[in-house]
């Protein structure tokens, strides 16, 4: 079994290109990790996700724990093979959706419990936990247990929630340790820097992580409602405290023009439901900018969505077509839409890997921004 | 232009198997047409339609004229561009759909005026308006505008509605034939038999047809609730007088078993919405008979959901996943399901073409039955 192990390949400035390599497939970094929440990205197959250049899937813990449940993929085998989808999957650790999603949470030193939001039936997640469901699932890439406080919050709020997700982080690591070595070889553990907006908070949190030890660093706690500015303040303030030799991820970002200017300060990985839900609910993004399909202009608009996109909602329909099928509520429009955003994105991160590999990062980003395509709904 | 031309390739019994020519491409028969009420086979992709091995679709000029409008799919170049399905495609002509869904409709002589079950807007359609709409949308195969009356009914209500229909047959004929002529080149207008289930008046309705002359005859107004028995005798009144030379199309059938026995009466075309409305509800036909997805004891079920079979449902996934996916509401169980659905019905329509051309389709069908594949939910 080979190792994960991350591949710098090249810099420009803060920006940073490479290969995470795993037993189950490279990842090209920087990289865009399309959300399949309940063992599917919406309205995709799997074979259809790969073939918009996506080389990583995100599964969520707390959705699979619910529902199928850890312990029936298992038995399927994982879910790499219950979802079709051979290539590596990261699983968040389900601390962010039981606070966003379930009823009733009671935190304590040793974990939250809380309701399922689908049947109300009583679950427990702590860090052992956690990493015991993400080894059951068999994720290639598994993230440390941490709680992610509502933002704006007081210092002292956050400085008392970072240390808990320290803790627990600690704890996370022990028991991704406890695996079986023929559970985890190849797989990797990654801290969550947390620490709100406050610098001196994010400094800590690295530090107590780096102290840890972990295959890569990921920012949590942004993309919860803070200002842009806000949040490319805080990479600035965290970032330069992380390993370079050790993949960073901004969990839960974002749109196109918040992944620039990520990648600007040096993240290699991203995850968002934007592409998907957005395509979902008839908003394209496209080489223009974002278009809502569900506006009546696109009614007798024979153009493709976008001539520079070859998906297949591009090449084989018209603005018109799928104008029609949002309005008409069809499935095919979920689908089209999602194809392409899905698409879109990745044309999005390959711009940036080539832009990061050839030293020309500055201009790419400039003439990105100068065609409008960070722009919003038009 | 290549002619429309039915070529009858052999016959078993009553059954026959051949091949109808268009300019669009064959359509091997006895053939089933996937339904793209709103110009999309719902949850799928043409292309992928067209990989289980269907030849033709059916649009409905219902839903079409009312969104997106047939003169907006002629500015977009016709049905066929609009929705990417570059082989032949058969419009009904709205009669039923008039009758099932719109709101205070007021038939007399010259046609039908309602209101669309979208917005309540006013619409009129008479024999004239059904063709021409059909035109606009360049359909391969136009069918008749008909009154369908709902069963069960008195003859002489029954014996009302024909004589209704067949002076409708006549004027839908005549507004045929009045397209021009690079229209209408290639295309074909199919007339309707009615009159219940009443075998003197389905006569009565079959010499009407013929003595106007049509490019094939359906047979309307079954398939809405009566018993098969007497879908079965109806035919077995009606086909023997209809042009062997012609194509026999039976609207809106049905369960594979319907389908069996109505081309063992001498049916070569068949529509309905059963496969993938079926599929949009958690409903799989397998070589085993049909299963409801949402039942619990797929949950820990590994194997695939018919091992007969090579669609992406089968080959892809597991029970308990395709059970996962339906009782998550995900997309891709509408898709996979459809994709399977559709996949078993053509591969039904090659298995009795096959039969046919090699003189064996009795010793075919008793296996069919004895295997159970025409039987209800397990």
């Amino acid at each position: 079994m080979k190792d994960f192990q991350f591949e710098l390949l090249a810099r420009d400035g803060e920006a940073r290109t490479g290969v995470i390599h795993t037993p189950r497939g490279d990842i090209r970094t920087p990289a865009f990790m399309p959300v399949g929440t309940a063992a599917t990205v919406k309205a995709m197959l799997p074979q259809s996700v790969r073939q918009t250049g996506a080389d990583i899937l995100l599964g969520n813990t707390y959705h699979l724990m619910l529902r199928p449940g850890a312990e029936r993929i298992a038995r399927q085998g994982g879910l790499h093979k219950f979802m079709d989808w051979q290539r590596p999957i990261l699983t968040d650790s389900g601390g962010f959706q039981v606070m966003s999603l379930s009823a009733l949470r009671k935190i304590n030193e040793e974990g939250v419990r809380f309701q399922s939001h689908i049947d109300g039936h009583e679950e427990f997640l702590s860090p052992e936990r956690a990493m015991q469901i993400q080894r059951q699932l068999g994720s290639d890439i598994q993230m440390v247990f941490d709680e992610c406080p509502a933002l704006p919050a007081t210092h002292a709020a956050i400085e008392k929630s970072m240390a808990l997700s320290m803790r627990w982080a600690k704890r996370s690591k022990a028991e991704f340790r406890q695996q079986p070595e023929e559970d985890r070889a190849g797989r990797a553990c990654f801290g969550i820097v947390q620490g709100g907006t406050f610098a001196d908070l994010r400094l800590r949190s690295a530090e107590a992580l780096k102290e840890i030890g972990f295959d890569g660093y990921a920012i949590g706690g942004l993309a919860v409602g803070e200002p842009q500015g806000a949040m490319f303040e805080t990479l600035e303030a965290t970032v330069p405290h992380l390993p370079v030799e050790r993949p960073r991820y901004l969990m839960g970002v974002g749109k196109p023009d918040d992944i620039v200017g990520a990648v600007l300060r040096g993240v290699d990985m991203f995850d968002c439901v934007l592409p998907t839900r957005s395509g979902r609910n008839g908003q394209a993004f496209t080489s223009e900018g974002a278009l809502n399909l569900k506006n009546a202009r696109f009614a007798d608009d024979a153009a493709p969505l976008d001539p520079d996109c070859d998906c297949p909602a591009c090449r084989q329909f018209s603005r018109a077509y799928l104008h029609h099928a949002v309005k008409s509520g069809e499935i095919i429009a979920a689908m089209l839409l999602t194809w392409h955003n899905l698409t879109h994105y990745q044309r999005l991160m390959d711009g940036l890997r080539q832009a990061i590999s050839q030293s020309r990062l500055s201009d790419w980003v400039n003439k990105w921004r100068a065609d409008g395509k960070m722009s919003g709904d038009k």
